[in-house]
């Protein structure tokens, strides 16, 4: 928004900047962030917690308690005005004496989309909305995807030396990046709802997909593409208790597949896939999207990110570089895109450049 | 080096801000950067000139004329004490009545080597070494590499989409990087002594590799690696009058191409090479130091890329990324390496990493 008072758009950048450090923790519900200022002063701040509840505008409230009479709420989204588990934050606001509200985004959920701005108004409170909208609509990008498309945000992450090159000809990968890339990885992990790789890769590498080396409130949910469930019953299913795996399959996967994984602890979800074809990567991801998963993290491996991307569902691209070559006999980072002018071609604009340890990192989002 | 005074340092790096700004102008001499300091206030600086004459020390002391006594004088190598087109260097500076003389590097030319500090030392100059001599060592590697190995420096341009392909499999490949990244090209053709292609970019693209966009004192020369020198006689041959080409050649390439060449106005030489075989990239590279070059800029293709690299003779990777996929049937950046094992890898450490336009530039350098 333009025009917006400079302070209005200093508080909201904080308000995002605390919902952003729920991305990964909340979904369904969006990660929402809240800061209360009164007099020049935060009084109250908080953000949706792991779980998705409560929502930011309560934690924030409580923690300001008489303090928020008469001050403004920043939120980074509309506050509901539906009844859910607990009262809508919309009311709580209101109760609260809060003399103004300066939203990011509406919330396109339609039990809510304009009425928790409308229900404030008519109480009193002086609403702005549209500050910071775009920032606000990219961190929150998989809340609005699966609202209003039905599928998660997809972050593909490609790591490959500086030739694009994944492996040696004979398959040697351990290790092209570096570990401070590994370790953003897992960073990266904890800020998705789902971690997704293709078949290809359980088969070549038996996985784990968590995240680890550090704690995190919730760890995301474990998905692989199959079509057939061909999939080793290794460490994903060794660990299914503990943290979810969902695979998502064709209608033909085999009985004692589907019997095998279901006694692991697994979570199936079978998709109409037609013979011979790949499942449907659209299919899968509305599949996810209808278990809540709003962002996904896929890790490869090339066939998938390629079947991504020529679907036009990668959202944003996440590639480090390390500073070696391989060669055109190195295996290729992504598999074939059918693509055969340059226009066709999946174009992206660069969002971040920086080194990670040794390596590069771009990330990459729609142009 | 270590302990030395920041002034020194400070002083220094204005030193090889100055000679950098040569590089690409002054071979086969080094691109010296010179500034003479008096009482804290630079009463004379100078870099040597285009074409290598006068060198750096000349320019900057006769800028400062009778400033210059009892200066300090800061040179990023050594100064000559040989003879050549006109006084030793060292000399000028005692004449001057300079007090003290700042290096940062030592001149590896035997008829230098540390005559010069040593006969400025003899004349009472306070002498002190190998300040900021990494920086230098770095900024004069084509100097130095061709003193010492013979050979010049070599970067490696490469330009490819984010998954590291240069034109699509039908061979389109106009525009993959933006215009702000190919005006930088034309930059870094104008740092260096010589650009070089393999004979297929020639085939494909007729290019003219010259610097164009901007003006420069002097252009880099054109040289094209061709065992059979098949190569058409386009805009280089046109153009062969205007800036040279020089075309580094099998011995037994045909006479009526040597013969159309020649009348071309290019300059040839042809290199020993095994029936069957390429050039090999290290008796080319050592040729064209002969004729006076010190740094090349390697545009590719991805064959010779392959071949040098192969060859351990990348000292720098210029590498361009693009905001767009193109898959695995795109065509590679880099042809084969024969590279097994990740660990035989050629790997290179990251100088710099910053977007150009809408593209990612990374700069690789040996590890
Ligand atoms: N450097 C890295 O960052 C990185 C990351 C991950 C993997 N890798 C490497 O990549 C290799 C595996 O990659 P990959 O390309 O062979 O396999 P992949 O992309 O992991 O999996 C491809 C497989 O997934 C299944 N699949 C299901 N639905 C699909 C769809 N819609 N589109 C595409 N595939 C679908 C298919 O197997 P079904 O027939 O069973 O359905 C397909 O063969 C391994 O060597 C691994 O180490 C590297
Ligand atoms: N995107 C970019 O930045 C970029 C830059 C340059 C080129 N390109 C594209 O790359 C393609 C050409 O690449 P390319 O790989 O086919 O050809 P290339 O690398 O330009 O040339 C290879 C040819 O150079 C000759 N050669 C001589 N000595 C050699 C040696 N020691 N090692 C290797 N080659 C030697 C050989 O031909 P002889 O048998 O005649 O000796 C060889 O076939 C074109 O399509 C061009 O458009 C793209």
């Amino acid at each position: 928004m333009t025009g917006a008072a400079s302070d209005d758009l200093r508080w909201m950048d904080v308000a995002l900047a605390l919902g952003r450090r729920g991305l990964g923790q909340t979904a369904p519900n969006p990660a929402v962030g809240c800061v209360i200022v009164r007099e020049g002063r935060v009084v109250g701040r908080g953000r949706t917690a792991p779980g998705g509840r409560p929502h930011a505008e309560r934690v924030a409230l409580d923690l300001a308690g008489a303090a928020a009479r008469g001050g403004t709420a920043y939120v980074t989204l509309e506050p509901c005005a539906h009844r859910g588990a607990t009262a809508p934050c919309a009311d709580a606001l209101i109760e609260a004496g809060i003399a103004r509200c300066v939203l990011a985004l509406r919330d396109p959920d339609p039990r809510v989309d304009g009425a928790g701005a409308a229900r404030m108004r008519a109480a009193g409170i002086e609403v702005v909305e549209g500050v910071r909208a775009g920032r606000a609509a990219r961190d929150q990008a998989g809340f609005l995807l699966s609202r209003t498309e039905g599928r998660p945000f997809v972050t593909l992450k490609l790591a490959a030396t500086l030739d694009g090159r994944i492996a040696t000809a004979t398959g040697e990968s351990r290790w092209i990046t570096s570990t401070e890339a590994r370790r953003l990885v897992h960073a990266e992990r904890a800020r998705h709802d789902a971690v997704l790789v293709g078949a290809g890769t359980v088969r070549a590498d038996d996985p784990d997909l968590s995240v680890r080396g550090f704690p995190v409130p919730r760890q995301p949910v474990r998905a692989v593409l199959s079509r057939r469930l061909d999939l080793p019953l290794g460490r994903l299913a060794a660990t299914a208790r503990e943290v979810p795996v969902i695979l998502v399959h064709g209608e033909g996967a085999p009985g004692d597949a589907r019997t095998a994984w279901d006694a692991a602890g697994a979570e199936r979800i079978a998709i109409p896939s037609p013979r011979g074809r790949h499942v449907d990567p659209a299919a899968a991801l509305r599949a996810l999207a209808g278990r809540g998963v709003t962002r996904v993290l896929c890790e490869g491996g090339g066939t998938l990110a390629a079947a991504l991307l020529q679907a036009g569902l990668a959202d944003e691209l996440l590639v480090f570089g390390a500073g070696v070559a391989l060669g055109a006999e190195g295996r290729p980072m992504l598999g074939a895109l059918g693509v055969d002018a340059l226009a066709d071609a999946p174009r992206f604009a660069l969002r971040e450049l920086r080194p990670v340890g040794p390596d590069t990192l771009a990330r990459w989002g729609r142009a």
